[in-house]
């Protein structure tokens, strides 16, 4: 087995890989092809090497900037490359900020920026895996709700999930609350990536939504800063914790601007990170300030389920395909799925919540929205996006704003 | 044929009789019945005298506090009571503004706290509707597509339309740009009531969407105040005014707090008109500032046509039907009808564009949690409707605005 | 206006001249040219030189057997014309027969061979109608339904509707039964081409349903050979005459066998017509034998009444697009729609019955797979739909009766 | 853990027993508790005493016929009940012979009539069942899609799952074809109970959809009397071996009439089995000639992995929820579900077939009327679903087969 990982030089990398030579009994992995670009040589080198020292000989790692050299005969491709690096997250989330917006990467104008300069690599680099493989491509890249909508509705390209580490943190969470094993839940999850809702919890055999429910809330009321204790109860949902700048807009516009934005922080540590892989053979402590938490263990758990036909469940980003009833089936949703036969099969959910329903829709729509801007490099359709976003700017800031994105990401993306 | 009308007390009712008397030949009125409270009976009196002299004996008119004297053997029934009177309207549109939100009697909050006064109303009304009577219902009561969802799909009783003066007169004024008569013309028009979007207009077999997006483009370039010249261009729709809502809620908040509230004025403009109606013959000038223009035409033609089985088309707030087919069929929408056979039959239009479709899924999911907040007496679900409502409060401030909304309206609503 | 006829040698065309006749002077048409095949001269002459006598200086008539000439600039085109003529008729009806089942030019075996021999004509002319005109197309060229399908959603060109003449006639019937006129009605009315189901009948605002199956039902009981006068009530529908083939299929395999093909009658009229055409001023009474009652109604009055924006409605084929809500969106059907802006909108009916609902689906299956078996001249699709059909072959009988079809139609369609 | 066994004096119940026996480590029955009709006593107590000696102590069993003690503080309930008997089965495969349709007890007129006997016991169970328990029902009893649409959709009762023994034994056979374990399969199969299709086969990640087919078709070949080699080919299905019904209409029936339907051989079979059960000790080889292979591996299996939360693939008919994304989610399809939560949800499969779309869409609205021709006790809803069903009767016989079956059936079922 051959996998290839775009955006080999992140910092992410030694716990992929750690992930992988956990799987490596099961799967027997020959073949792990870093890709990364020129403007990152550096940091790529020392995450490499320190790569190196990690592996040993347990399978053969390859270092390229030719995407043809990391697709060729790959059969599980892992997207987790970040687009202009980390000073480009930093405008995705001050240039908002600027208006008064949410600076998130992912939610909101951050994460319109963000998917603007995604879409256009990641048009290229689909074009390229379906020349040189026939792998199965898991995305880390963000916004991954945003890309995994554009890949399956609009390239059309179907070999594809979008991975997030939110869900498999909530299983182990729910789990400890609980006091089961993982596999002995079931949920009832659905939304898009970051906007998702947990309706319903089964721990063998038996409903324990409302006494999870009770545990969380309990457990909320004693976290400071985090969602309000009695959130769960009256939207009888317990949402992803992104939810929050929906619901705390303000309140976080003012935190961010008070506290700065998070990608300055990740620089520092990313730096911080850096020196230590280029003198550890082990993963340092620090990569858990990194976040992305268990992200190696659901990257390497789906691609071993996948290639042993396991018969499991994951919670991936995929079409809809009729699992959640009022919703349209071609809509891109992070939902349990079965794998098997190489493949994600969404499984029967039903109906999903008013209020999920409602907020579902008009991101979905703004998602589209900022994807057709791309496609047709359509300012108007860009404008239409950014002015139908619940987190949006109103009409007298939407130009500016987009002014502003356009500018700083004109290296990527240019619509005229 | 018989016409009953519930809240015949209002200032409106002249400008509607003025219509039926217009219809008069056509469909032979009997007996014209007004319904109101003993609270508004002063003036109840003022209008019904006025009335009377208006119609001299072209029909018979009554005045009554007894639903079942309005509605035994009605034909076509009106609703255009407003609960609580003008006072009520006054707290929909202030609460909202104490909280930085859009205060308005129809969108967002101010809806709000409209609809949840309405609905027992409501269901006591259409309860006796058809205990009394095979009459068919337009309802003018605000917010009226609220009401419409919550009779046709909660309480089921389907002889029954929503109906909106903005229509009838969107259409007087493309007829007028475009120099032809308003059945030359066929429009696509969706959405819900106060926030529709027209997106094709076709007059006398020609697609003159892009002619008149251009001449409302000069036009609205030259009404200070009024949407940006560019907004159709950029939208590839022409919104309600009320979008102004969505797209300005900032500025608009602004304003409405700098003005004062609509309700404050209308009491001024009620006071007289109420005034004018004692001394005078005639509908006086000064009801063109109390709104709802061509408010009768709509409601007196709708009654003509559906009594002479005309073939027409109007535009009405009635159930999807697979009229609009990216909505789901059960949604309530305002759209195009053919009117025959004393019924409503929803014209096909093909798909909604997504920014319109993002922003009716949320805003029905609203209505829908508002209408359960009601019928289920649930806090809940009304802290659910407004913490979805895209203009609506935070978390912070939506148990305060609830609270401030249903201590103004206890005596029409209490959820416990 | 410009008005293109194909298949201008038909017997039917005086009668379409004669509704062009009547049309005249609400829409003026300049030029009427009428196409044919070299095959068809002889014919074509006969009927060109008596359409001339009936036209005298009404507008300007045509006759051409270049496409690019008959196409160039039209208005509306309409099509009729007959694939291999009546000889080949005669094999869509002899061929099933011989096998004992049902041989008729619509339904069955006899549409599925009608079908495959029409397609490449329909696919040639429809690229040169697209080529040429930017025309509106009324189809007759049978079997109706499958062409328009097969125009609709897979040639993908929109500016088509399918025409029968049994809506208008059943309509006339009614307003007859009823003592009221055509304009009067509103009927649920819907299915596929000859697959039809009148559901329900308001009359002026009167649902008029129970009292016109009383009587059709004492209607039917007089006419010996009809529909049993309880196959209304029983089916709570009254059905297209087709319905006959499907419920009484025995019966009508051996009538078909006793009293010989329709086919072979309609030769004998033909010539006859023919020989009066040569001699004649005006149409002749013999037309009536001859079928197709009402037709030229049907197709003049479509034209008038979509070229004058006139907000009728009419029961033509096209997309359902909503109109009956458990039905595909897509499936096209035979329904009321309201004609205006040069096009024709469906109106919302609601749910179709079941008993018509999985005739419907069975149907509309067999008709795709006809259609793909001609798209991708596959003989697997083609065999499907034979199995499919309720009144097709058994397994046994399938090869050899498409071996018959294919060997009798080998000029127009090769599948291997 | 408590069983309850509906039927309990069947042939089959050893069977069952020995199922239940092997999955017993697993699950720690406590109780299985058979219910039959006093009609059947006789035969109930041979079954019993055999079962009593299988068993020994390896769990509590009981006799009873009141159905509350059966399904009191019931875990599990299998039905497994024929409904008259075998005698009534003889009427449902003799009366539509007489009339030259086929005489299956579940396909065609057959199930129609074993339908309508069994809805009423089914009703009164089901009410029982909800009374006494909150146990899952497993549904063996005869036709056994209808009686899942009936119990899911009109009783609107959902822990309720219909199994066939088709499924695992096609599962069996595919996994010996190719060589793997049953769980190395994922197939995309779906249909109706006995009308069912196999469209994709997937072995360990590997589509073996064409390998598998090619293997059937050369397999079929050497079957004399089986489907022909060809079929597959064509269909590019592999469907239900009761799919001959539809394709050899014609030559099933001559077969039926020459050999004597199924009912009178399993008459002799059965008495024969229940003699050796009087003096055995462990099953007889006899047993295989009654049919229902592997019946018991289904249901204990499905039990076992329904009680365990076992995270496992079982195919089994209930509503469609979205799997199948071109059927209406509410029809009760038997499709692959995941077992998890003592639940089954159904996997998303894509679209299905045309054919298959056709002829599932055909039977289900037979279905649907012939549950509704029980419900409203309605002799016109039973003979449209006589007249529409493909392999029933024309109109002259449909009365005529319709009165022969209330006749023969009078003691169950009365419409009038």
């Amino acid at each position: 087995m051959k996998i290839a990982v775009v955006g080999g030089g992140s910092t992410y990398t030694p716990e992929l890989v750690k992930g992988l030579m956990e799987i490596n009994d099961c799967v027997k992995i020959e073949n792990v092809t870093f890709l990364d670009v020129k403007e990152a040589e550096e940091k790529f080198n020392v995450v490499f090497e320190f790569v190196k020292r990690m592996v040993k000989d347990k399978f053969k790692i390859e270092k390229t900037f030719d995407p043809k050299v990391a697709f060729d005969g790959a059969d599980y491709i892992v997207f987790q490359f970040r687009p202009g690096m980390l000073s480009a997250r930093i405008n995705d989330e001050e240039i908002p900020l600027k208006y008064g917006l949410i600076g998130q990467e992912t939610t909101g104008i951050g994460g319109f920026s963000a998917a603007l300069r995604a879409f256009p690599l990641i048009e290229k680099y689909i074009e390229l895996v379906e020349k040189y493989s026939k792998a199965f491509v898991i995305n880390f890249t963000n916004p991954s709700g945003h890309i995994t909508e554009f890949v399956l509705n609009y390239l059309k390209f179907d070999r594809f999930v979008g991975l997030c580490n939110i869900p498999i943190n909530l299983l182990k969470n729910l789990s400890e609350l609980i006091g089961c094993k993982i596999e002995d839940l079931f949920v009832k999850y659905y939304g898009l990536n970051h906007l998702t809702f947990l309706e319903k919890i089964f721990a063998k055999n038996e409903d324990v939504t409302q006494k999870i429910f009770q545990l969380l809330k309990m457990h909320l009321a004693n976290v400071p800063g985090d969602f309000p204790a009695d959130l769960i109860e009256i939207l009888e949902l317990y949402p992803s914790p992104y939810l929050r700048y929906y619901l705390f807009e303000k309140e976080m516009v003012e935190k961010l601007k008070k506290e700065g934005t998070r990608a300055k922080k990740v620089e520092k540590i990313e730096k911080d990170l850096l020196k230590l892989y280029e003198s550890s053979d082990s993963i340092p402590q620090q990569l858990m300030l990194r976040g992305g938490s268990m992200y190696s263990t659901a990257a390497a758990n789906l691609i071993k389920d996948l290639a042993t036909n396991a018969g499991t469940i994951h919670i991936v980003n995929t079409k809809n395909n009729g699992a959640v009833t009022n919703i349209p089936n071609d809509y891109v949703l992070e939902i349990p799925c079965y794998v098997k036969a190489n493949r994600v099969f969404p499984v029967s959910l039903g109906e999903a919540d008013e209020f999920a329903v409602g907020l579902i829709h008009i991101v979905k729509m703004y998602e589209r929205l900022t994807i057709e801007a791309y496609l047709y490099r359509s300012r108007k359709k860009a404008l239409k996006a950014l002015l139908l976003h619940p987190l949006g700017p109103g009409w007298q800031e939407a130009p500016k704003i987009l002014d502003d994105i356009l500018k700083a990401n004109e290296k990527f993306i240019d619509l005229s």
